[in-house]
């Protein structure tokens, strides 16, 4: 391939650390977008349980892995100059019609065609990442479809407190009940090799922000991948959301989140927990929730301030750049 | 756009020429292949007539261009190295499936994107180039879809010396009639600044080989292309087919072909028409056609030679060089 886009030149100021971003959705494109400014070399490993929208066509169209966030992830890695950020553009772009077309992301249909016509999904990968300049590389987080499974609370007006199995992603996400704990199915999916690998020589892992039940707490039910994360000789970080999203985590407080993440997956040891100190009301309780699992509560400056929940790149990634220097 | 892929560089032996082949389908493609190896400037003017398939489907959809012509005189003057060559695959692939994407080429789907997103038909169709590593521009004949309409002969059994109009270039290029003679609908479709801009300082332009009523003729009812083809101080050649073609041109020799071209642009002059060796019957005879444009017969080896009616792109380049050398 030698008339590949020239990478980036690295900036001098990045640290030299691997660090594997584990997650979907808006917010592991929030962790991404900051973490390619602050390491020299980036993982994404990205859940594939979408059930919804265009990837939820394409994966009934074709039993594909649901394209969507892995699509996100790498927009999120693009290049910084006017070839990577068209690629991007042209990869996020949505058709709008009322035809057939509507809505699919072509990025969704660029990714499906490269894993038909290469075999396999890594490989695919790569060439859209290639395509783009991506500063990192992103894996899916198994290499066959997941669904999303969830025990839910509420949902039985005749009683309150009995729980109701909810399946897939985007009817848990949108529950109207409360999640208690979700499963896989299958329970078993075949982890992504070179996900493990990257995991086993980082040296640091993220988890979140993002969808805590739907995006987040799937890679810790992945057999595989629970069992690389918690042998890595890596240092792990948990990024928690700036506040809790309407239908998973409804009133969900940051230790809420953090005693629901132990619950399912209680051999997970935490090094570092990083909030947004807007979005913490009672800093103690939340450093001593963060103790529970081994971590070190970081509480900073990391909104986009702008009234959304959403985290500001550069604000995210000086926090970053912060904890891992202190590693 | 500072990354993108570098330029395959100039075979030395390539003419200092610049040249722009009209057409449209396969014949297009097969002269683009052969000459991207010949000339140092390359440009493509691509019928937009297209209303069956994936381009059939997008046009109707979004009102847009039918992509494919486009999309695959693109392919054909892919880069050599593995990065061209698997762009190029990618923009080829159609999907299969039982389902709403199913014959899709990935393509069209992409340039279609392009367009919506940057807004001009030929800023998109230049990075679909660049992504290519193309080796020559493409560009639509027209700004605007057009519609094929023929008046066609023995459609009727009451009597067949009637003429029907049929409309679509699906429709003309499968009738079961003998076409008379096309037009477009509507007649006067606004052309491409820049194929009239590229056609005024060529040096060469090649007209064929392709679907002759379909994609041939086309371009020279577009009112100004025609008149930038009639006035322009390139030499014009003109590739014959290999053999009549199912539908549109049933039974028609190569003399015949010239005499249709005539009929639909009598002040076009031709300085060559080249024919394959082994479709002539009449040699004599299709020298006094040519001859009738103003044109020298050049008779070559240019066929693949396996059976189908396909020209050998490194045939058609010699005998293209052979031909613009002498000029």
């Amino acid at each position: 391939m030698t008339a590949a886009p020239s990478p980036e030149p690295v900036r001098p100021d990045r640290l030299d650390v691997r660090a594997v971003a584990l997650g979907g959705g808006h917010g592991l494109a929030a962790s991404l977008s900051a973490l390619r400014h602050v390491v020299r070399d980036l993982t994404a490993v990205v859940t594939v349980a979408d059930n919804g929208g265009s990837s939820g066509r394409l994966r009934h169209e074709f039993g594909a892995l649901p394209p969507g966030d892995l699509r996100m992830a790498l927009a999120a890695l693009c290049g910084d100059d006017e070839w990577g950020q068209t690629w991007a553009r042209v990869l996020q772009h949505r058709f709008r019609s009322e035809g057939e077309m509507h809505d699919h992301a072509v990025g969704n249909l660029l990714i499906v065609a490269l894993w038909e016509l290469l075999g396999g999904h890594v490989q695919g990968l790569d060439w859209v990442g290639r395509l783009l300049g991506a500063q990192g590389r992103v894996l899916p987080m198994a290499i066959t479809p997941i669904d999303i499974a969830a025990d839910v609370e509420g949902l039985d007006p005749a009683d309150p407190t009995a729980t109701v199995r909810v399946r897939g992603q985007v009817e848990v996400a949108s529950t109207d009940g409360r999640v208690d704990a979700v499963v896989l199915e299958p329970h078993d999916p075949p982890a992504c090799p070179e996900a493990l690998a990257a995991i086993a020589v980082a040296d640091w892992v993220v988890l979140g922000p993002g969808s805590w039940f739907t995006s987040v707490i799937p890679h810790l039910l992945v057999p595989d991948l629970r069992t690389a994360l918690t042998s890595t000789r890596a240092r792990v970080a948990v990024t928690l959301n700036l506040e809790p999203q309407t239908g998973e985590t409804d009133g969900f407080t940051p230790e809420q989140h953090l005693e629901v993440l132990s619950a399912h997956a209680p051999d997970l040891r935490v090094d570092v927990v990083l909030a947004d100190r807007r979005s913490v009301d009672d800093e103690a309780g939340l450093r001593h929730a963060a103790k529970a699992l081994g971590a070190e509560l970081v509480v900073a400056d990391v909104a986009a301030g702008d009234g959304t929940p959403r985290h500001d790149p550069d604000k995210l990634a000086d926090a970053y750049a912060q904890v891992m220097k202190q590693a």
